[in-house]
């Protein structure tokens, strides 16, 4: 704190109550076992630590990055000191020789969405994966030096998710060989579209193309839309960013209308399919398979990230839990003196520590995604010299025969994505909560995380809809089972092993072994698969009618997954935790499973996976046992996660317990609102008395 | 859309493409028997109506209310516009000789928390019910006349329910006949305290009252913090505000510190309890009761209030979802043509119809509740001349042997505050979800709206913290007719019912009965108090260790409470609906009831109240059949909550369904990010080629 401080030496003085933040979460360190060492290298690797600790260091001592005013400004500075940061962190990108995994985690550390982002995202990648050798010289090499800065312009005002539902048209005119590009309609205007709004050059604009009067679907136009020198927009095109958000206001998301706009026949993206330009015919697709491989590998990058995105919230109410302390405990003596942490309430342990399991249960069942998806990629480049005429040009769930694998992976990921992006979402939000008040200040840090991470519920496939993606997959393995096929992968193993052993039920022993827990998942997607089965094909129900029921059996089927995936890495050869972390782990798969089993208790009745008696003992015996188990490491778990103060940036999640020490320290130093003083009083002429902001103006 | 727009021609000449929004919503309007006005008259009454009619059209015309920059703005921008809102509105008041409900409307209306908010409430209240003739005289005349602006200073830095722990202290001086206001810790400063950051000029302190070196516990004192006119803090107090929050930042929360302050002995507001300035003596209080009967009252208005708060999201869904199309439905003809209204999906219906019921719940709810607190209140009166010496001090759960009306309201107030505060939360968010992405954007008026209520669930009682206090008070209950006492009030009542017939089980017709339904949650409610009795005093359990089960009892007990209201508000002979409305109301109380048994299944099992198979037909069968029976009279069932577009600020929900109309407007025309151009480059020296704004400079 400077000595041109505004706060009164008298208060400087003062310090918060014992016993100070600081001691309690000492307290907490000294009292588990756990190596945090040793689990944040599980978690993220040696190499991945030093990468941070390097690049963290740099970050730090770049003015531009100063956190301090984050949390006060308002829109148009914050976007403004976004794109500052953009531009200087792509001058340490060469400066340093960084590469881009260093890049990444410099975005990490910032924590905040920049106007590059989508330049640096699906521009780059989709001049990359869908333009031709000549358009990788024309594009590509410009856009890889920053002198074409590009966003990806598909979403349009009237049209989200239904990307054959957009407006915009590309009109091939053979008599001067170029695509006219037209917005016929206001809703046809691009919006949402990131890094559009004030900062790009160029877009890559999704179009139904138009050959010969005939619409042949979405394709990718190249298509610049302001100068290069004024950066203002070129003529008939209406560019702008839509206003502000929820959150992601360091973004400037952009709307885009075309009038008749010209562009060369060299605009059209060329790989997948083109204009031929001699014959003025179009030139299908070779394999769309290879588009649909990416967005399944974006899905499985959002099931990773979110057990990273989540901790974050996890660790900053752990911490703070920890220090704060609010009554006595009810059945305390009543000379023990001092109030309880409030991390020692049941009523807070059990909505934070199964989400401290959570974390983990999502970053390995991420992990072992990404895995699969190097294994699928392998086999479909193999494949694709198979993919028959016919299969040409269909949609992603008639495209997979040809591989079980991407099949498998598709299905699993559209599922996975929406429960790991919903669960951080409401788990942020629980998070929030559990801080009490002070959850509310900015300062906290955890409001705008989660404003920020938000729409990601909604991207890469809206989570509602993207489960008819795992329902159909679902059924149609089904049928195959019910067919006699032999299983060729987890899915019909499992829709197999249910059919073979319906007539004599099921007997899992969930509160003694736990690979019988996984079992019990197993079963109970694969009794909502087939009920869903006899709904639709036997009783011919409605597919509208069917959506909640699909809903609720992709949401089983993906915590069937999760749970999975959690056993096998902790049974894993490789796994090399030392023991008593180790047991820990062991425990919070316990306590993901057996809360989310008791959670959804009544579709595992209904399946006859338990009895109701082993649910009312999950819940009072099992999962209050292990909350008692996990509590005293709870802080080391969450150290082990690794964020760096800096990153955090919050006042309760502090490292060192000084959380009321920074609460103080931001409201009465950094807070420009306390450098005006107002009039208080209703009658008066003026709204200030005195006015240090340099930018106030009375408004009566 | 002025002539000056930014907008060029051609783009203001292009219309949405069709059907236009306008025709969709006119269509749904035209399909429905709903009688609006009739309803809208039953919610709200017609002076009501009226009432509000008048109000808006004086606050329309007054340009300080001009909404149109709001989620524009930045913080110190909000504020300030809303002080001057709060000085206008208290102009009005007197210009126009509005009473207060007149107020109240107004600013449900202006819809946004203002400067003078604790001013208003919790100060006036404050000083009216616990101040002294003399100190009414001389405190709250001038408060009434706005020369005194104050607050209420209760919660500190790192004391939030927990009242008793306040560290900030109050010491007799006899020796001045002085009171001296003190902060020994920085966790002692008080904070969170609304009005006080930049506005009130006095503060009512809760502070440990300290006589003869005895602590007496908290008591309200009226202390003077900011120069009548400076307005600068007074010498030895730090005061400000405590910065940026989720939401509420047009409210200035604020923080204060006192280093030895003296104030005078008038200063301790002395309705109910005092030092005698002659023995130097402290006076007990005369009626506890009374401030908790206030706690009550303020919860129940809570509870009325959701219902309303819910209504303004599913209000913006429910026409945005009936003007948004996506999609083909599955099973359609391929030459249905056009994109399926969302409403029509089963997956949209499921999250909004549920929570349409529910708004209708909570109102007829938090009426009831109004009804019985009036009628608590003179039981009340008539019985404070009975309170016994010995009862004098005592906490809320132990005053209450004097008033089972009394006793039965606050534990019903701690859940159903609980309960209904969770529900708004909860539903807004998923009312702004179910918009997609637009749903994301300012425009929606649903994030805003959501982010300032959010606050509801924390205060007034800790949505967890409350619900222990109705866990007491069942046991309380249950204790009292296991020893055979007669009920006194519906609570005891059904759990009376509950012993009698847990020999012969529950048959509960919960499909084909609607009083069967609410003995269903009433048996529910009763089986989960035994069960928690049992825990509690016959195996012993932690207190701590039940807490968990404490939660759920709570939520099972309010949600009882909410579902017997709604039915019987349905039943009242005084209900004047029309029989069409009145029958689809029925639905409504029925999807509500079904959809929360159905939610909360397992509880339902476990009590046998009813069978798996019974659950599984409420879902596929009734739940499913009432969305479709309902969904016709959405659009008109969410007019009847008659909320003026000017209040919704909602481009998703305006009246006339000029939906995409709207946020184009708003974002090419409104949007102050589009009046600066970027230097896009990473290599170029500054960050703007042109400013428009006024306030740029360049940040690298």
């Amino acid at each position: 704190m400077s000595s041109t401080s505004s706060t009164p030496q008298w208060v400087r003085d003062l310090k918060p109550s014992g016993p100070q933040g600081s001691e309690l979460l000492e307290q907490e360190r000294s009292k588990s076992s756990i190596n945090v060492d040793t689990l944040s290298a599980f978690l993220h690797t040696r190499d991945g630590l030093a990468r941070k600790r390097r690049v963290l260091k740099i970050l730090e001592n770049e003015k531009v990055f100063n956190k301090e005013q984050n949390y006060f400004a308002g829109r148009i500075d914050r976007f403004e000191t976004a794109l500052a940061r953009a531009k200087k962190l792509r001058q340490l990108v060469i400066r340093h020789g960084w590469d881009n995994d260093d890049r990444m985690v410099a975005n990490e550390l910032i924590s905040e969405p920049g106007p590059y982002g989508l330049h640096e995202s699906m521009f780059l990648i989709t001049l990359r994966d869908q333009g031709s050798e000549e358009q990788h010289e024309k594009f590509l090499k410009q856009a890889e030096k920053y002198k074409f800065i590009g966003c990806y312009a598909q979403t349009e005002l009237g049209h989200g998710s239904n990307v054959r539902g957009l407006e915009t048209t590309a009109t091939w005119n053979p008599e001067d060989q170029t695509f006219i590009i037209h917005s016929p309609t206001l809703t046809a205007s691009k919006w949402w579209i990131g890094s559009l709004g004030r900062t790009a050059n160029h877009a890559v604009v999704m179009a139904q193309l138009i050959v010969n009067g005939k619409s042949l679907g979405p394709h990718p136009f190249v298509v610049q839309v302001r100068d290069m020198e004024t950066h203002q927009p070129l003529k008939n095109i209406h560019v702008g960013d839509i206003g502000p958000k929820f959150g992601y206001n360091t973004m400037d998301n952009g709307f885009l209308l075309f009038n008749h706009v010209k562009v060369p026949h060299i605009s059209m993206l060329a790989r997948h399919s083109r204009v031929d330009p001699k014959t003025n015919k179009y030139v299908k697709p070779s394999s769309p398979s290879l588009v649909f491989g990416t967005l399944t590998w974006v899905r499985s990058t959002i099931v990773m990230q979110a057990g990273g995105v989540l901790a974050r919230g996890v660790t900053i109410a752990t911490r703070y839990c920890a220090v704060r302390r609010q009554f006595q405990d009810r059945d305390a003596p009543s000379d023990a003196g001092g109030e309880n942490q409030v991390l020692n309430y049941t009523t807070v342990q059990i909505r934070l520590l199964p989400l401290l399991a959570t974390t983990f249960a999502l970053h390995f069942t991420g992990k072992a995604m990404m895995a699969l998806y190097g294994a699928s990629q392998k086999k479909m480049s193999h494949d694709v010299g198979k993919v028959s005429g016919k299969e040409r040009g269909a949609g992603p769930e008639e495209t997979h025969s040809g591989s079980d694998l991407l099949a498998d992976l598709h299905a699993t990921s559209c599922g996975l994505k929406s429960l790991a992006s919903y669960t951080a979402v409401e788990g942020l939000e629980v998070c929030r909560r559990a801080c009490g008040g002070h959850g509310y200040s900015s300062f906290s840090g955890i409001g705008s995380w989660y404003a920020d991470y938000l729409p990601t519920a909604t991207w890469e496939g809206d989570n509602y809809m993207l489960t008819q993606q795992v329902a159909r997959y679902l059924l149609k393995s089904a049928r195959s089972v019910l067919k006699g096929n032999d299983p060729t992968n987890d899915t019909t193993a499992i829709l197999a092993n249910f059919l073979n052993r319906q007539d004599t039920g099921a007997a899992f022993d969930i509160l003694g072994n736990d690979a019988d827990i996984v079992a019990a998942f197993a079963w109970r997607s694969a009794f909502l698969t087939f009920e869903a089965l006899k709904h639709r094909d036997e009783q011919k129900k409605a597919w509208n009618d069917l959506l909640v029921d699909f809903y609720r059996l992709s949401r089983a089927h993906s915590q069937y997954m999760v749970v999975k995936n959690f056993y096998e890495t902790l049974q894993s050869p490789t796994n090399e935790l030392d023991p008593a972390t180790q047991g820990i782990m062991h425990k919070l798969f316990r306590l993901y499973a057996l809360h989310t089993l008791e959670s959804e208790a009544s579709e595992f009745y209904t399946s006859s996976a338990v009895t109701v008696r082993q649910i009312q003992l999950a819940r009072t015996n099992a999962v209050m046992k292990l909350l008692e188990e996990i509590r005293p490491h709870a802080v080391k778990l969450v150290d082990g996660w690794d964020f760096p103060d800096w990153q955090l940036d919050s006042s309760l999640g502090r490292y060192d317990g000084k959380v009321y020490e920074d609460m103080f320290y931001r409201a009465s130093e950094l807070n420009p609102l306390n450098k005006i003083t107002v009039d208080p009083y209703p009658d008066s002429a003026t709204l200030f008395k005195k006015d240090e902001s340099g930018s106030m103006k009375a408004k009566l």
